[in-house]
């Protein structure tokens, strides 16, 4: 029997956690923790292709290079995404041999540096959105400016911020062989803080310092590996209606039209829900199948139809 | 026809010189170099699996980390170890898909971060060796001992250093996954750093901070896919006996029994070419196929037998 395939995204804040300082430790308890939900995954019949995020770590690494910019050269962000790739997905490889040894399963994990092409749209790239690393005062923030030509603004008042391009992904480079390593019966981790960003001009590839959603990258990987189940986990088990406020209301499931209509309304905002909505109507456009939003808590009920929220065609 | 694989290591400083700061420009043309002379073994016939030191670059990372310790916690060096498994695949990679589309080739690039386990051998983490990360003070230093538990010992009287175990390698984790791949016609990027080193013990897998010497990773890689040749890049063309003496002599050839022979009498130190040597006759021993050692530069005639140094059954 063909194994199904899962697509599972899920943040970096499922394993550095806001209210942590973020060592060692604390990290793998998480990636122990969410290795455990994954494998009920797993135990359910479906592949695993596992997509994270690196938002916390990414922003650490950042912070680390800028306090030794005397001494080392600096590192891209494009090679921190990179960097994270590796050290995210020896903490999650690890405990998922952990965890299937635990339960008495045997399983290949692999983890695959992901690079990742984003569309060529020169525009966007003039506007960026996406705040990175440190904050700085508006001293520094000027002198960065200056000296690295920085897109620098000021971030909800607790400082300024570097920002960068976001732009969405177009190819991923190592899909065909994720897909084949899935179908051989990997457990795969892939696209890890949504895939290192490169452009491509006249064939030659060079990297861009912008960051990849991991829920659009997770999508397109999910179109590409021909997925039969795209799963984005989030804090929340069931996507609401009117969040945050007395008239919330959690929705069990939304037909393509429906989730349209919620997004064009503003239900879902762009720095949070908005783009794992996006990310999700993009799958269940292009495959007709079912992407599940939930979060890892309950998964395993979710998975059997008593909690999460549905996207449907 | 099947694949003949060819297993190639060489050293972190193959990419970030000596005599440079090691920017991610100065990075990048090194590792389209190495490509460029790699591809020539692909075209003579040979799949590639490319295994990479990581000395400089781990040793950046190091800095970073200890220079933002009051803002950020710190990354044990197996964690270090795996971002560089993330950051020197991904430029290796992407520069390698560049060189196959210069010269009109198609081939899949893969890079696996890889966990390898070590030896048991609890004797020898009681008297670390290798240095690695940062120079010290020697209040520093104190410091560091007493803070840290870290052994630190002085370096060649440029400071104080830390120094941690140099374990042998005895299990790639992904070595199924390397030899398949390769097998599939794969350019394989794996073992950077000479892999992530772990310990195993019940079952459970767990990092430690120790420093797996690459030429010993990538001898153990060649036995266990099978390998049919294993290349060892180095700073010279060929091996020489009386290295660095007016009695100098390089050598085209070497038998097993010569070599150890050489090795006993200490024509190859431990901190440079012994360990090369010596992962060569495990390679040799095992598999009765042959080892050679060389420089990139003149690899494509060393191919061709008309300089390098082999080593025989």
């Amino acid at each position: 029997m063909p194994v199904k395939k899962a697509v599972i995204a899920f943040g970096g804040n499922a394993i550095l956690k806001e209210d942590e300082r973020g060592t060692l430790q604390e990290q793998l308890l998480h990636c122990k923790e969410t290795c455990q939900t994954l494998l009920d995954i797993l135990e359910r019949g479906y592949g695993l292709i596992i997509v994270h995020g690196n938002g916390p770590q990414v922003g650490n690494l950042l912070i680390q290079v800028e306090e030794a910019q005397r001494k080392t050269p600096p590192l891209p962000l494009e090679v921190c995404v990179a960097a994270t790739q590796g050290t995210m997905g020896f903490m999650l490889e690890m405990e998922m041999h952990n965890q299937l040894t635990g339960r008495g399963l045997k399983k290949e994990v692999t983890t695959l540096v992901t690079q990742v092409v984003i569309e060529p749209d020169v525009e966007k790239f003039e506007h960026p959105t996406k705040p990175v690393g440190p904050f700085y005062t508006e001293e520094q923030a000027e002198r960065l400016r200056r000296e690295r030509h920085w897109e620098i603004v000021e971030d909800s008042h607790r400082g300024y911020r570097r920002v960068v391009p976001s732009p969405r992904p177009v190819e991923i480079l190592e899909a065909e062989t994720i897909k084949f390593l899935a179908e051989s019966g990997h457990i795969i981790i892939a696209g890890g803080g949504g895939g290192i960003p490169l452009v491509r001009e006249d064939g030659h590839l060079a990297g861009i310092e912008a960051v990849i959603d991991k829920d659009y990258t997770a999508s397109l990987l999910a179109r590409e590996i021909g997925a039969d189940l795209f799963i984005i986990l989030t804090r929340v088990p069931r996507v609401a209606l009117h969040f945050g406020t007395p008239q919330e209301r959690p929705l069990d499931c939304m037909t393509l039209e429906e989730a349209r209509g919620y997004l064009a309304a503003g239900h879902f905002p762009p720095g949070s829900m908005g783009p794992k909505i996006s990310a999700a109507l993009e799958f269940v456009v292009a495959t007709g199948k079912e992407v599940l939003i939930t979060s890892p808590e309950v998964l395993a009920s979710a998975l059997e139809g008593r909690t999460g929220t549905r996207i449907t065609s």
